[in-house]
């Protein structure tokens, strides 16, 4: 089959022919349909030091992915063949004490798809059978493909009651975006979107931010205090992993705020944890990957009550045309970005 | 009377001789038994950028105190003149957003005495009659001067439940040595104490922490992964203020730990974010002062089951030895220091 | 002025002239615009056993309400005359230990407007300043008559986070008529609602809610399990105070589910707690009032952010017609009734 | 082997001998050495209708046991002969949507050991080996035994926050028994005991509750309010079962008080909702089993800190004396009774 390879430490990218993989105990093997390009591929292709400290190539990449299902192996309930999935890109253990407590997102031996086993930019991918979140037939490929990234959107935004809260999303990327949408279905009032880049600030506008402020240009506490009569932001949701767009949110809460952080500082961060965390008694969570499998049932019900996310993938590339499709992620001028398999992989 | 006064801008204070204040409503006067000196007076003595940035001299300090009302305004209810009290140093407005959502704690115009209000290193100060939390009148005086930090300790020990968790407790000051009580109290399992101070950590050691860990030599996160069975602590009280002791802390968490940050940094902190907060899924709480008043409740319940904080309380000076007192809070070799107004200030 | 009046122990109302009540320190005078019937308004004309072993007439009645702020007495701060203000009927004491822990809504000593002491079915009430919230002047009259109802409505249904989940609403009267708008509002998928009455079955689908079941003639439980894959409801929202309607809300919860009860038993209730409590680990949350005043800033933010509650106001009429509309309200057939003091009282 | 066998519908049990089960995959074989009778155990005996209702005899009784793994079947990790484990008795499917959400202990198809699967009070017995919890070797055998109800009294008592708290244990068999010892380890303040049988009352004194109550000559709630200032307990554990503890208990509470709620109601209780639930805003939670696995680390931890359940265990008697154990249970002359399948399954 084709695949988009890591092929040695270092730089870059490349097509290959390899086998088709087979399914083993509890896993199943499925034909890819489309998969999303997260941030973490273009560390990954760029070959960043979190890259190069945990991959070891060489390796298949991508890990946010739907698909059909062609083949079980053995052990494997709740899953069929023919069954249209998207794939849970955390591999979590089931036998360390986190799992054991319930919090198998936060496994210490978690593994993940497209980082420390081959992922998903290929025309098949096995993954363990409880990795296949089975979705309606009917659900858009596209769709279907970044329920990963939106599970991110889901479980950052539901991490604290929206309900009646002024919000801000710092950082308008997909799942910022994304996260837009929730906050506005999950009753906040009102969404305040910020970001750097005016492509996205227009993406944020169409996803429905009741405001959006363009950091570049704004004094992101005073304006964001403007818009709650004077007390700043109730919550924060942080997508932006940038020690500005950090500082600038928390110097947005009002005091009693809540901040959830989702976006990963590539470096440490200065903050005023005097002035902006512990005088305000701001409390801080720290979210990742997915609540196994809370998270996926919340996104469930999202779409079936009629959530689009559609409009926050912009683009749908053939996998071959994956040179292309990391340029436009570089680029900023995008939202999500598909890269199809049937087609292109094929092709 | 005598008071231990901020007499202008710079550094310094001095015992002078100044009128008796009268309660304006809703007031009482407080002839003050004993006070604590804290960090921030330490910090009002030398005129730090916070203290200058705040201040406005002349001024007199103290805001930890216990007392006798000799005095009420009008419109005093339930409290009454022979009431032994002990001070809370935080006045809320009672008409802010945050004082009507129940947490005047965070009120967006506090006062605090000794700081923004005449304090009360003197032998009679004025506060508001619901910052005057009657003690029984057993209560010893020294443990009564300190219910305002004994209290910080109880709002941070109590910010998780505590019950069966593996708890650090960063910083052996005396709020730290309060929360080492208090989290063995109330079922912490075990109790970690950590300082770089000697003098200090053998007051941890005399408190009951379980372990005691000396931050100059020991590799904190290791040393605590050891003492929970590999999985690193599920509590982070954070004292220090310091950004070695708030990273050591932090490193130190297990995944989805907690932790509550009271000690205040001098100025930014570089955190890694990614790797001790975001990848762990750690919930980080700001806390400040008390929660007005279920803290007070709180530490009340505490001291009537038997808690003994007097081990905590290491010195005793009369007022007018209040610069041997601020040199031996400077030197780090006590706990908590206390002046004393009844032969101090008359004699 | 004119009153509308409960003369004596017994069953029945009268409108009576009686002299415009002065505020006392800490209160304004209220010209009263319009007032909501409440059902304990039914228990108080009807005169039962509650009435009976609370109330000391004579007594106006009468505690949801707006009007105009036409005297201020002594120590009113923040409300002047001129404010257009919506009651909170609840006057709690300040002093108590749950009013001073931050539950100012369950205070030990709290009074009730229109039953402990004189009520708003007048041309003027007075009341504690601090009970007067001040509406916005755009909005209409009757909404703002209602908004303690709305607010039992706000304080039931985020008691827990509705975001994704399926919700019942247990009786569609005012209350849970607001209810459903809240939880569809704030995200709740599906919202179900339940009554015995077509005419307020009627108004609650046109509120928005997702199911409609009919309780005479439905299966209550079995209906839920079938529209939440079998499972059994996230969340119940009690508002009917009804054994029948208590047992059906509880049989439909899923295991772990969460019921927050505000509806009040005439008596008390047989209920199954090993089957439909303990085996499934339900969590049943009493609701009382609002909470004072976090419910009144998520009111009004709902308010200013769109959403309507008129739908629920259906009848109005002057209070000389208060026999009118009792027997309305009695009926059934009716969802909020307003009586008008301006044209009505000066009739 | 022997086993003590449910043989047919109806009345009794008998000493039968039969053959040692075979661990299937993913299951171990263990030899037991002791178990404890539990309340159901007694249900079962008698055949009251629950039992009737669930169990399809003949079934092997018993759930509460430890004993050595003596085979493992395939695909078993973590779990190796020779290890000392005690035995969780409700075994979740792994596969529904609760134990899909974190909560596999309310799970929908839950099976129970010695009731939907041949049980424990036999010489063999097999389990999942997940269910297989390894307990350091030195554990008391008496202790590894009983963890099973005090991972019960764990699971009610850490239902919420006791630090502080003033605790109400309603009823003292010997899961009420182990919760009096964990409310003080964990800072309840007091712990008021409350039962019928003078025999529990002394053994509820001998576990440290502060106050011990005879509810025959007891008015609770006036008693309680009595030891705590006038205001109600902030907490209830709830062991009883018994409508009229269960209506004491809850008129004890305080206004915004906490219920946790594991005793179970033979039939529907009477509950006083409005005046003891609704108006006073009371929580209760239904408490069932054990949270898998929190509750087990959290009993490992108290344990392991020092606590001593010992004292719960009163009686010790060979299964082949099972009458005798069965009709000391039914006088209720008793705290835990164990069996011993060592000597006594073998004799």
């Amino acid at each position: 089959m084709r695949a988009l390879v890591k092929p040695a430490a270092g730089p870059g990218l490349e097509i290959r022919t390899v086998p088709v993989p087979a399914p083993g105990p509890g896993e199943v093997l499925v034909r890819v349909r489309a998969g999303g390009i997260c941030g973490t591929d273009l560390h990954i292709e760029g070959w960043d030091p979190w890259a190069a400290s945990r991959m070891h190539p060489p390796r298949i990449i991508g890990h946010e992915f739907c698909g059909t299902v062609v083949k079980v192996g053995p052990d494997v309930h709740d899953v069929a063949v023919g069954d249209f999935i998207s794939g849970e890109s955390h591999v979590s253990c089931g036998r360390c004490h986190l799992c054991r407590r319930g919090e198998p997102h936060i496994c210490e031996a978690l593994q993940i798809i497209g980082v420390d086993r081959d992922g998903a930019f290929a025309e098949y991918v096995t993954l363990p059978a409880q990795n296949a979140w089975r979705m309606p037939a009917k659900t858009p490929v596209d769709v279907a493909a970044v329920m990963d990234p939106f599970g991110n959107a889901v479980h950052t935004a539901l991490a604290t009651d929206l309900g009646t809260r002024s919000v801000i999303v710092m950082g308008c990327g997909p799942i910022g975006l994304c996260a837009i949408l929730i906050a506005r279905r999950t009753g906040a009032i009102p969404v305040v979107a910020v970001d750097v880049n005016p492509y996205r600030l227009r993406l944020a506008r169409r996803m429905g931010a009741d405001h959006v402020l363009d950091a570049r240009s704004t004094d992101i506490p005073k304006a964001v205090r403007g818009l709650t009569d004077g007390a700043g932001a109730d919550v924060l949701l942080e997508f932006s992993g940038n020690a500005q767009g950090l500082r600038a949110g928390l110097g947005a809460l009002r005091n009693g705020g809540f901040g959830a952080l989702l976006g990963l500082p590539g470096r440490p961060v200065e903050l005023d944890l005097a002035n902006d965390v512990i005088f305000k008694e701001v409390r801080l969570h720290g979210i990742f990957g997915r609540r196994l499998w809370e998270t996926w049932y919340e996104a469930t019900a999202l779409l079936a009550s009629g959530l689009d996310i559609r409009p926050v993938i912009t683009h749908r590339l053939p996998m071959r045309r994956f040179a292309e499709a990391f340029a436009l992620m570089r680029s900023g001028k995008c939202g999500k970005v598909i890269l199809t398999m049937e087609d292109g992989a094929r092709s």
